[in-house]
């Protein structure tokens, strides 16, 4: 598997020049001293961590596997030394908060580094983003007792979290879960279930697994409002904090997977285990949905990362790898030169970047929401989150597995092969598409949950930003082709949107009959929206632009030409409506 | 993995009720006999052969693999007693020569047959459709002493068949390939090289190994104008026809791959192995060129069995589990009546019928090639064959490893894990897409090569044959809306092809920069066509129809309303052009 290249010096160019990152976040409380160059250089040490570190048993740890002996998980050779390198160079805590002995730094940070862990190690990256989320939902919902318990050592990496949520009958619908809890009369409760699917549910890299487990109370309602949500360590914790006697939380077995090998996917039972209730009785999804717009948004960086990666192989195998007479040339020359294998390499690139644009500005908004004073940025930055969750999470995912697919196609038989590692990053990928909620269900948030949204306000006045840089974009001569094709896109999804929320579309059928279709031109539409941004920050650079940051006007001008046109075929295809979907019989397939 | 159901009901619509079958092969010399009754019977037959005996160990030799063992090849358990089977079954022999001990069946019988190998055990599969190709072009170009040497024992499945094509630095491009071959003086050449990715090279299930090598002899001009082929089996051959001493064709390793993995994949060795020359000297390309339309619709219908393959099981699932409330259902319904649930299932559908039907229409065109004696029928189906031939390889293995991946998507998790076997068909049909050339190399064959034959008049033809049945669709109420947006994207398709072959695209830049969308684009006609033409067949039977039958209305209608609008965006990006292809410097990638 060739090297990794961390993409820090775009990361650069995003936060400085597009987005002016560094007035945003110094202008937050708490952010104070988050200063560009702070940031660059803790991008520059993720990176180097990641290349350095990770990658190198990337490859290795996909081959050997996790393995489960005698009821112990083990990971692949050198996991364990490389989360004690993690943990010891201070990663896991970076964006925990202070008052839990983290380093307290912005979202924005954070997702950058995650994006390069699952770049490097999608395998690896699970442990420190899982453990992340449980943090969050403890933090957001537990007692002070279980947060001053849990919280330094998960933040410190010394314990992991892991979420047990799915069981065998209840995945996308967990209205259906039948793990159960009693009370035991001294605040702790009795767990009894089996739970499968669970990342990191056991391994031997840390000393304690803190999990989070969904299930229900005695005589709790039917369905999702009667879930409440446990906190169930591997290992009870004495009062001072030493780890007591084993809690009967066991691996029934490790799944076997398409890929991330290295990651110990485990189907748990909790044998009559303790727990303790976090958050309110029943209120268990409201726990698990705290720290979902935080999960969803590293889902989608994993397919951006593993995008990525697979674009910087394929690239660079292109431009070494002699093969065939270009059309007009003389003698066979580098691949690269070949048109097809260029729109392959510039379809991947064009989602990459704009993708990567994407998840900063999104990563900004969730900082304002979190630190901003003002009450009104609060809550657009919450609608906007909110509005693009879902989109990053299936959008990135969707896409980001096509390119893998793409970047492995353009190393011909080599792709399939295991040696360049570009099917790896295909496995991996695949199942980014699927978990913390399919993409399928990510479409009908949008769609049915988000359009709706301050009765549509969010999503207009999101159009409305992008019509503001698409205007100015089209007074620029090197971006006024791009931007204009960028705005008919634009009023296609307008048109749409009108329709599913206001027009004959405006019903629970015609909604989900359209929400995939409907996804992809959002993200489409945005994707352009955020390459004219890009354009115009290379262009107001002038003289001092990089060739490498020139490119970008041609990378835009591509994406806007031979990707965005599928936009309009879309909107064809969601207006057909929902009758072609339902004619036939449910018996007949 | 779930069983596995031989389509043969749909393959019976198909011959008897849209194309008549039985009247165009019993008219062909040959193949009189050939009735609808007795090629009804092979199918079933072979189908219980797919489903009984290589299906139940498609998922065991996926998880063991071929193994190689001191410089020996064993095949995954049950393999070598599978291939007896087959081989005592006759499989092997089906439409291969009479002279040569086959049965002559026709090759529309054959491609059926092939489907359902490559959907039940694409693994297993390569060994017979290798060995078939390398017959063909031993027949085509050897010498009958080799003929009478190998074909017999070829044939009956005795000895199999491989294909010595790709070297490290020599893929798509194979003017690159090093092999060298010397002539000994006694008719017999030493042959030495090394070759990649050698299907079925080796193996423990038949006495010997027959490889079709391609190499350069001395002082041959440079490029693919000097490459000969060359027969190089694995143990020479007495002249009484029993086997001799070993041949130094040597297995250096086997490649580790994504998929097949009980398909031994070689790394070859010719250490100066003794090889005999199939061909005129410096003409090989032309003895590999013969077997390559077969071998193309073979790796097409790869692609089509293991669509259907994730389809039935995807369908299953889908009827039977519990999850979420569709729209407008009180309560938690089975996952088919989500109409997202559905759109996936029935893109898959909608390709895999028309690809089923597009194969059989093509079939028979090879089969009034090879046996009409009509020249200017033979002449006519040529051209259809040529022309189809890049479409079926490159489309079949591009939808239909999308359609993999959306029936693994259908079942969520139990997608991504090995237990329901879904992930193994995304695996084994990524493949498809790759070797036999590349479906880039393909769509390249197609816009460069195929849409000039006969100075246009074949793609010509073809499109007026695609009107006449939209004209016939538009008067059938059931149909009308469907004919009329295929007939919308076919003119589309008229439009673009025009371009590229008398307007401004017809340049080499121009055409290979439009190439994969172009295919594409004409692959999507085609399959709206053959909709149309399965429409009719349905109506035509009026009450007699089967409500599986009467389904393909409805089929027909989504796939002209909710995936043929993609051509109109294809058509776009098109005539976008090469320059936002070639705008980027190559070193700037």
């Amino acid at each position: 598997m060739p090297d990794y290249t961390p993409p820090v010096e775009d990361m650069g160019f995003l936060l400085k020049d597009v987005f002016q990152a560094e007035k945003i976040l110094t202008g937050l409380p708490g952010y104070e001293d988050v200063s560009a160059d702070l940031v660059e250089s803790i991008l520059e040490e993720a990176g180097k961590f990641c290349a350095g570190v990770l990658r190198p048993i990337n490859q290795s740890g996909d081959e050997e596997g996790s393995r489960l002996v005698d009821g112990k998980v083990f990971t692949p050779k050198g996991f364990k030394e490389a989360f004690k390198a993690f943990v010891d160079g201070g990663w896991s805590s970076l964006s925990a908060p202070t008052e839990f002995e983290g380093q307290g730094l912005p979202r924005t940070v954070q997702i950058l580094v995650d994006e390069m862990l699952s770049a490097s190690n999608l395998s690896f990256g699970l442990f420190p983003g899982l453990t992340r989320g449980a943090c969050e939902a403890i933090e957001a919902h537990a007692s002070q007792e279980l947060k001053d318990t849990y919280l330094p050592k998960m933040i410190s990496g010394q314990w992991t979290g892991a979420m047990g949520l799915t069981e065998g009958t209840a995945g996308s619908d967990l209205g259906l879960l039948k793990t159960t809890a009693k009370p035991n009369g001294d605040g702790s409760y009795t767990v009894s279930g089996s739970k499968i699917f669970i990342s990191s549910g056991d391994h031997d890299m840390a000393e304690n697994v803190i999990h989070l487990v969904l299930a229900r109370l005695p005589d709790a309602p039917a369905g999702t409002k009667g879930i409440s949500l446990f906190l169930c360590p591997k290992f009870l914790v004495n009062e001072d904090g030493s780890l007591g006697e084993r809690n009967s939380v066991n691996v029934g077995s490790l799944e076997h997977k398409m890929g991330i090998h290295a990651q110990p996917t485990c189907v748990m039972n909790y044998d009559d285990c303790k727990g303790w209730l976090v958050g309110e009785v029943n209120r268990g999804l409201n726990g698990m949905f705290t720290m979902m717009n935080a999960e969803r948004l590293f889902v989608g960086v994993q397919g951006l990362g593993l995008a990525d990666s697979s674009y910087q192989t394929a690239s660079t195998y292109a431009k070494e790898r002699k093969q065939g007479r270009a059309p007009g040339a003389k003698e066979s020359g580098m691949i690269i030169e070949h048109p097809d294998v260029r729109k392959m390499l510039l379809t991947m690139l064009s989602f990459v970047e704009a993708a990567r644009a994407l998840t900063i500005f999104t990563a900004l908004e969730m900082d304002k929401e979190s630190k901003s004073t003002d009450a009104e940025v609060r809550k657009q930055s919450t609608g906007l989150v909110a509005l693009l969750t879902p989109v990053i999470k299936a959008a990135f995912t969707d896409f980001g597995f096509e390119a893998t697919v793409l970047g492995q196609q353009v190393l011909g038989g080599h792709g399939y092969i295991k040696e360049w590692g570009q099917e790896q990053f295909v496995r991996d990928a695949r199942i980014a598409q699927i978990y913390e909620g399919t993409n399928g269900i990510q479409a009908q948030d949008l769609v049915v949950r988000k359009l709706s949204l301050e009765g549509g306000a969010t999503v207009r006045g999101f159009f409305g930003d992008i019509s503001a840089t698409l205007a100015e974009g089209a007074k620029v001569p090197a971006l006024a082709e791009t931007a204009t094709a960028v705005a008919a896109a634009l009023a296609t999804l307008e048109d749409v949107t009108a329709w599913l929320t206001t027009g004959e579309g405006a019903n629970g059928l015609e909604q989900n009959s359209a929400a995939t279709d409907y996804l992809r031109m959002f993200a489409l539409v945005t994707f352009g929206w955020l390459w004219v941004r890009m354009g115009l920050a290379v262009v107001a650079k002038g003289n001092a632009a990089t060739p490498h940051e020139t490119r970008k006007l041609a990378v835009a001008h591509f994406f806007a030409t031979r990707i965005l046109p599928q936009a309009h075929a879309l909107a064809v295809q969601i207006k057909a409506g929902s009758a072609p979907l339902m004619a036939v019989a449910s018996a007949e397939f």
